[in-house]
């Protein structure tokens, strides 16, 4: 198969170097340029020095176009000015610029198990977010059997690279190391897209979704608890999550409990069911850097491209 | 003063070895027994090994009753089975065994917050759980103005010495090191005595309180977000709050967000009150072996002996 | 390509579940039996609970001989109880119980940077140490010219998942998290092995390798520490470095210093070196589940049935 | 007892913040003022937010001379500029500007178990570093003994509190959990201080003292492993240690190994002997933040001011 010829604007960032160390061993993919202004001329592994021996490729300070897809790595706010370069490739922004509808822009919501067949169709493509990743794939099921009903409360803790590579007080070793604080409550930005699609599925769902965010004392993975008043039998909703769920790759129901190592370097998203009496828990775990950014990208990539969407996915587990 | 004679039954298990490190610094206190049966004969800093320099001490195979307070340390279940011993003292029991009301003994709830004159003039002391004590904190002032409604969630997340020091797969460090786990949801056994000490204040309040507990990456601590609808404006929350523990030395209302660290290796309680629109949330943290075991337990005995309830609680924090 | 017939013994371990983790997205490998008695006729994923998707193998409480390769993950002293059922087959055993040559057994050493000529041709293989393989790595291009003289102090660290999942005072994570220890200083098991390798290469050096082996605060890797003294110049020794390792895929010379997350989830081994007038430190790093025990174990594998070596292991990084 | 009137400069740094925990609560200190320009106005709880709830003081944008000693927090390289303003008063510099004896000022090394006697005399001390404090302990009686010989090395580890808050890549929570790096191998600044002490000793010893500094995986703590050669029988130096240090309050000789946790958030060392044939090596651990820096310094300040070392430093330990 001939190559897929890849570029990577914003090559200096943690969703990029995650991008990387798949790309690397992606069997179809060609990498054309990583660009980062700061770090051009340098290698690839002196920013991302876990990538030495793995690859010699160098930063790039100016951007090719002839290329067959572009991922924008950028910050949010800076992708949407320069997706305009990139108009005549296929693109997929890692950044939260064209997550929502607007008339303005023709980006499609890349969450494939909301939508595969339009991700195959689609020349540019909105990477989910992180927390909105996990809080979907909890809901959507239930969504689509226009099941939804009440409010929502989503306790959602995250690890440290969800807030990226830039230094903060709350980022830094001394504070974070045996930590846990709440940030952002009811008010997390991946709320419009959450329910952008839960509306595309169940559009009469007009309660809140309440998230609490909390920063966890680890620096990979989320872990979403989301509660809800349901009075249908456990069976049923089990049932509704299998097979909603059957024919995915990546989303596996688990029939007992779930700890958030169990996804940790996959592109793997895990749920667990329980209910007492009427009140229902969905646990939901994912890779921030993965199935919440990175891998999910490359799964987008590879339905877009007509490839198996496992391909280059296959990863090893951390385990610990 | 003259001293106060102390008895530790249970002694080589967390809360005791925290009760050793508040007491052998206890300006008022004489250790006149340390009771462990597979330790009898070894110097307490064997097993508690930080105490090397502390203390000459060593565990005790015999009860001594010539003693003005006992603590008891032992695992739930136990503790009722040797209180006969001890009935002529006064008896701080930090298990679960007494902290439910019933007519078959004569303990008294021990969360100074709720009852202080109770527990001054009291006998025998049920200390309060962890989980009980951060949740309830958090609970108490509205309760008090007989403003709880509605159903109210409690994501609770707890380190691992809430666990003790038994081994098992998820106090393992390969397996909790940057994990995170959710256990007991809708089910955690302190829920009784939340529910008792709720309804002493605000006995109409039938409501559910759905604690989801987890397990954070963490040694130390408890954080507990309840959230709750409430129409009441956020000053009057605030003002109840602080009118309320304007007294206790040891609760404090932050006005800025709060971290765990904030309060590990202190008998301290913050809360933080959040409000959007009608969602309510409040933060409460604590050291779960300190106010939320062992610094309690001290509290309680200060107040029974007619002492400054900070005395040998004024403790350095570890902030890091 | 005929895909090679694999047995695991000792499935239930974390060296099993490694290989397992690596083996399930192997390309040529088909995996016959996982043995393990305590868990026969669970599901693999039922103990190496982050492999749920990715397997349905069950354990299996009979060994099956017909197969080409089996991998002895057992206890230390168990493996040549169990090594002449399979003497048919190839064997990789990941037990010390074969790494000292005696005129007993026939295994080979399986240090591909060491041998790999000699491990190509071998039927039994006896997969290096941990420690070993760092402190080898970091050793041998000197050895292999004569240069080793006078004592050498190699300070090692290891994370807790080089102790096993059995549950240990040490292995629990109230103990364990911010915390640091050393262990069996100048006696580490793995001593003997070094020694036979650098005497393989230069039977002339008899100084002392001072090993003082540390408990790091982490789950994976091991950082080795090796100090001596050295007249050589620094670009010469560099330079026998890079030499000695050019074609070897998975030890790299780094020119910055190193740290231990570069090499976690991947087989490669990193060194660093510095001189300071003619005290030379040599700084190794390897991730002990891989590299250190079931990665090099499946290179092993590999190299005796002809495949590119790098085969199934070219592994995504954790990073963070 | 009249109150010892107490300025700190520098007070927003982690040394401040540390001094100011052990000091709210000493019974014979009045702070007087704690500045820092860039907080002046803001309580010191907006900064070491741990502190709520124990201090109203608020941060100075002034000094004042009206006190009886000013500890010093502020950076390598400013406490020399600024120790004219407090020269009629007593001085404890943390800073290691006055560590080495100059004819051009009059500070005193403020390590209480090299010489208890001056200390107490002294006007202006400097307060040893926290390598060095931990390296000296262990190297001091062998020094007294004049039984030092040969080259020694120390390999240490340091929590990241040892690199204060300033916000770097190392000291990046996503970076630096689960992680181990070496760094200034041979060339730690804190090996003046040691050898000057050594020195004063056993002014014939001229060998090389090798530190290898490693950044540990926690927060607070520093390990410190000397390994030298040594005839002398294991009794006679465990002999050696325990007299030295009999009366010192803070220093331990253990009979048993020892771990980084024993000695966290308190002002102790413990110290660690063990011998292989004539290869001895010396563990010992400290607090950084404590006896590594203001636990020290509070120390010296109780001796200048001839009160009991230990007063308002007998600190319960974290222990987990």
């Amino acid at each position: 198969m001939k190559k897929i010829r890849v570029g990577i604007v914003g090559g200096a960032g943690y969703t990029a170097g995650e991008l990387l160390r798949i790309l690397v061993f992606h069997p179809f993919v060609e990498i054309v340029f990583v660009h980062s202004k700061s770090n051009a001329g340098k290698f690839i592994y002196e920013v991302h020095d876990d990538l030495l021996g793995d690859t010699d490729l160098l930063f790039s300070s100016e951007y090719h176009t002839d290329i067959d897809v572009v991922f924008l790595c950028v910050s949010h706010g800076e992708a949407k000015n320069i997706v305009d370069i990139f108009k005549h490739t296929k693109i997929i922004d890692l950044s939260h610029d064209h997550r929502l509808k607007y008339p303005s822009h023709q980006f499609v919501y890349g969450l494939p198990e909301l939508q595969k067949d339009v991700i195959r169709q689609a020349q540019y493509i909105a990477n989910p977010g992180c927390f909105a990743t996990a809080i979907q794939l909890a809901l959507l099921p239930l969504a689509e059997k226009q099941l939804l009903k009440g409010n929502i409360q989503a306790f959602c803790t995250t690890g440290s690279t969800g807030a990226g590579q830039s230094l903060s007080e709350t980022s830094h070793f001394s504070w974070r190391q045996n930590n846990l604080s709440v940030y952002k409550a009811f008010t997390h930005q991946h709320l419009g897209e959450i329910r952008q699609s839960v509306h595309q599925l169940q559009n009469t769902y007009e309660e809140e979704i309440q998230i609490i965010p909390q920063r966890g004392a680890f620096t990979r993975g989320i872990m979403a608890c989301l509660t809800m008043n349901l009075k249908l039998a456990f069976e049923e909703i089990q049932n509704i999550y299998t097979h909603k769920y059957q024919d995915e790759p990546f989303v596996w129901i688990s029939e007992r409990n779930i700890h958030l190592k169990q996804v940790i370097n996959t592109n793997k998203c895990l749920l667990y069911i329980e209910k007492h009496e009427n009140n229902l828990l969905i646990t939901s775990i994912i890779d921030n850097l993965l199935k919440g950014a990175s891998g999910q990208a490359v799964q987008n990539m590879n339905l877009m491209f007509g490839l198996d969407e496992t391909t280059g996915l296959k990863l090893k587990s951390t385990a610990f």
